[in-house]
């Protein structure tokens, strides 16, 4: 038993012997329950080698178990082999998820023990419905040596349409309606919102890792890691205490809300069961209302997140260009070699801040996984043939990027050109789609099912996520997926449209554009909302089998198509203005 | 003030006042939480004069209010003039809920009086949250000297593909896996399905006001009121008593509940407050599993229902021949003429037993409300132009059945043609839809909307509700409409597909087909289910825009009017066969 994660297992339970906990559950999450976490809090990935970015892991004194989803099945059990411990699949009808395993293991009021900082509030309320739960700080630091630290990455400024001023004022509103003092902000993309900053502490997510705490008359910001050298972060520091912004130390969050007197709102969904017992009943525990406000964008990053839609559709439309004529000529491209180059034309562009998130470069079996990781070493080669799948986006000054383009490298299968035709028609059935304003996204899911499932075909992910401006590519609460999560569709919000079809073992299709909620128009039957594309870059038609599509749907694809050319071509060289201009050349309809 | 209903609701706050009473709720339904109550429970509408379906009342010292929906603004506003009680609009986005209003009117453990028989254990739950609850039995008697008795009509037994004795395994069997020694059936529909007896003892529907008290070795049915006489009944209950099935007095449930030592599961929405108290701590409250059982028809259910809708189906046809000669040869018809002739054609069927509920007979202004109730008295005259909607439905010992067509009286505007062609556009795109098996109603919903919405149209309510074998034409728990309801659909439920268009004060269209869920098959994707249309009746093809349809569509209705004439050709007299098989001529697809 030399397997490195095996040791680091019985460690642990070395740990729990000493203790006398009957269990120890390490979540993925960090204290801010953010969706992809910074170095210091990827523990599961310590303890258990898995590298998938969902999965919570339980050890027991005989058991050693990691809850992930259907994503990961294959590479969980690879990684864990040799561990000792095993995969309990999630998104699975027959799932058991973590409190109810633990409920058939242990007995009632067995001892579970958590890391206070990192599991939410939430979560810690069901677990002592049936145990004694014990929550240590920091709980894998007693045996994680060389754990990293808190990351602290230069913080700068940004306009955003709205400034500071306006929105903590808007903020304070809300605590007065809501009876609260003050308001504990602990999901980043917050944070960040509501002050106009960025940083980069945490890969792909311009995020700084702290607290804002704010009440009718101070605000105050637990930002403060280590020392502060660069000038970037000093001139931000200089300007927020000049708006009457304190700063203090990130580890006394908790020592100043356990000081703190009255009505404390916080929302235990991304805040630590640490902070809540130190808020003690003085705790108002509610939703926080940034999160609703935030994904409604106002008119100035309406207006930027459009022109970076162009910017960014010029540097897919050059890497598709490079790329068609790359594998045509028979050169050797791989996957990875392609997501490089596709970054390289990114980084060309003014005002962009780094990738939104990890390319997804994949052609043949590699798309059929619809959260591949394009490998950096023996990274498959593009054939001249069938369909290369392209998912990536960029972080911009003036907003976020999410597009995904499939197109042909060569001849393809009819199965490819069939697949390739329903997943588009699927996207355009969502984004022509006309809805009452605040419909959830839920109920109009189908507009891109439906068309699929009339071919008894489907896919398991999600059709649409939020996305942020300069923020998260993932960003709540709104989605249009199968959840049945009531919250409303509404002006100003932008949204991904990504139907897929993927065939295990032979090749995948995704067509995704980000587009924007915006008003259809208002008749005796109420007011009514549709979607506008925001990405600007051609699909392709070359390999569409019309008999499957419906005249308004081609009348879309053209319509769309001569919008990209219109809105790029002349930020084009003329010889890729002049490829685009015969890809987007209208289908012609008898 | 010599209006009678402001007298009743004064003689109500004079029992208040002696009893000490803040308000008093009155709700709509009976003491088992049926859809439709029998007179002695139209408790509304002997103290305010109301008479929709759906409506409850508050009475406090100062205040009378009706709480009722979008269906019966106009009509309560007109029915409550002169009573002094007001108005309170439900279903819209500002309403305020009966609880919520108490809280804002009446201090913290304010006493509220309810009639302790109609009101769910679930309804006093939610107002103990706030209020001391007094729970009177028949509460009104006090006021109400000529009150109708419980009805108590003769009991027959029906054939059901599934005896009483497998039904009651069945059960018994979910007895043991839930840990419970008996069970309470209170809904109406529950107990007739489970016992295959049948009754009338509410108009429209074929049931017996009685509970069923199963527990693994006795059935107690609390059925009795008074002497019986009728031959048909004394033959039930023989058999019944034959099958091991104690009679006992309607009345005496609750003390054979509060004598009752196991464990009693009850569902509390449906159970009342008064039944719950008799079982104390020994209630084991969960939705009642006969109630999802019930929706999957049985093969020989299954074979019945189709038969019944082709037998319901002649009768609708030789109505619709029958109004489109009278009103082209320039007769007079009236709306609830046709309504009554409508139901002779019925009444000619061999094993109609009644309608399932009231025929909405209406043209113009009238079929523009979708709850129209026709007139009997002054009803308007059938005109020779425009649309006329008529929705009705015949009870069957082999089924239930509602039907909804809209036909053309002569020329029709081109609002009318428009109308008309997407609301059967938005039936067509339901009524073809295909969808992975347990997906909840809600999810597909927007196929019947999707049309409408791109044309800024809606509808205000639901899509589609499920129906019973010979029970309630609307049957839960899964329905096809707006609200997130997780109730999967799975193969042998029986559902509506009814879209329409409604213009205030001009005309109205509604498209109804009963449909059926089916296999539609397995592939790599999952197992889909698709819909089989019940109802045979054509849909009128003259006077479709036929730019608005698709070819699929327009396929399908071809498709579904070749099918009505194959199956009711030969069972119509000669010359309405003839009119039927040009009605049913197929559209020509350029």
């Amino acid at each position: 038993m030399s397997n490195i994660y095996a040791e680091r297992i019985e460690a642990l339970r070395s740990l729990m012997r000493g203790r006398g906990w009957d269990a120890v559950i390490v979540w993925s999450g960090d204290p801010h329950q953010s969706e992809y976490p910074a170095e210091r809090w990827k523990q599961v990935r310590w303890l258990t080698g898995f590298t998938g970015e969902a999965g919570d892991v339980v050890v027991t004194a005989d058991h050693a178990g990691l809850w992930t989803d259907t994503r990961y099945f294959i590479q969980a059990v690879e990684q864990l082999e040799s561990t000792g411990a095993v995969l309990h699949k999630t998104r699975v009808p027959e799932q058991v998820l973590i409190p109810e395993w633990l409920r058939s293991q242990l007995g009632e009021g067995a001892v579970v023990a958590v890391d206070s900082l990192c599991t939410s509030a939430a979560a810690a309320d069901e677990l002592r419905e049936n145990f004694t739960v014990v929550g240590v700080p920091d709980l894998l630091s007693i045996l994680w040596g060389d754990r990293p630290g808190i990351p602290q990455t230069p913080i700068f400024r940004i306009q955003a349409g709205e400034s500071r001023e306006e929105k903590m004022e808007w903020l304070r509103a809300e605590l007065s309606e809501r009876g609260a003092d003050a308001i504990l902000l602990s999901s980043l993309d917050e944070v960040a919102w509501l002050l106009n900053v960025r940083a980069s502490d945490i890969d792909y997510n311009p995020l700084v890792i702290s607290y804002l705490l704010i009440g009718q008359d101070f605000a105050k910001w637990f930002v403060l890691k280590e020392d502060v050298e660069d000038p970037v972060t000093e001139e931000t520091f200089d300007a927020l205490q000049g708006d009457g912004i304190e700063l203090l130390p990130y580890s006394e969050v908790g020592l100043e809300i356990a000081a703190f007197e009255g009505r404390l709102w916080l929302d235990s969904a991304t805040a630590s069961c640490e902070l809540r017992q130190a808020a003690g009943g003085r705790a108002l525990e509610a939703p926080s209302p940034v999160a609703r406000r935030k994904e409604q964008k106002n008119p100035q990053e309406i207006e930027w997140i459009r022109e970076c839609h162009i910017r960014d559709g010029v540097a897919v439309e050059k890497f598709l260009y490079w790329l068609e004529k790359s594998v045509g000529a028979g050169k050797t491209v791989t996957e990875w070699e392609a997501a490089v180059r596709l970054g390289q034309y990114r980084a060309e562009i003014d005002d962009y801040q780094g990738d939104s998130f990890e390319t997804i470069s994949a052609c043949g079996k590699g798309a059929a996984l619809p959260h591949y990781v394009t490998p950096r070493v023996d990274s498959p080669v593009i054939e001249g043939h069938g369909l290369y799948l392209c998912d990536s986006g960029g972080q911009y000054l003036t907003g976020t990027t999410d597009i995904t383009r499939t197109v042909p490298m060569g001849e393809c299968t009819p199965e490819e050109i069939r697949d390739y035709t329903l997943a588009l028609k699927a996207h355009i059935d969502l984004a022509s789609a006309v809805f009452p304003a605040g419909t959830p996204g839920c109920r109009i899911d189908a507009a891109a099912r439906l068309p699929l499932w009339r071919n008894l075909m489907d896919f398991g992910h999600g059709t649409g996520h939020g996305v942020g401006f300069f923020l998260g590519v993932h960003e709540g609460p709104h989605q249009i997926r199968q959840n049945l999560d009531p919250t409303p569709l509404v002006e100003g919000m932008v949204s991904s449209d990504e139907p897929g079809i993927y065939r295990e073992g032979r090749h995948g299709v995704r067509h995704e554009n980000l587009v924007l909620t915006v008003d259809a128009g208002t008749t005796e039957f109420g007011h009514f909302l549709r979607f506008e594309p925001l990405t600007m870059c051609h699909f392709d038609t070359s390999v569409l089998d019309l008999s499957l599509l419906d005249k308004w749907e081609i009348e879309w694809l053209n319509d769309y198509n001569r919008t990209v050319f219109e809105n790029l071509g002349t930020l084009l060289d003329e010889e890729v203005a002049r490829w685009l201009l015969d890809k987007t050349s209208p289908i012609v309809l008898e």
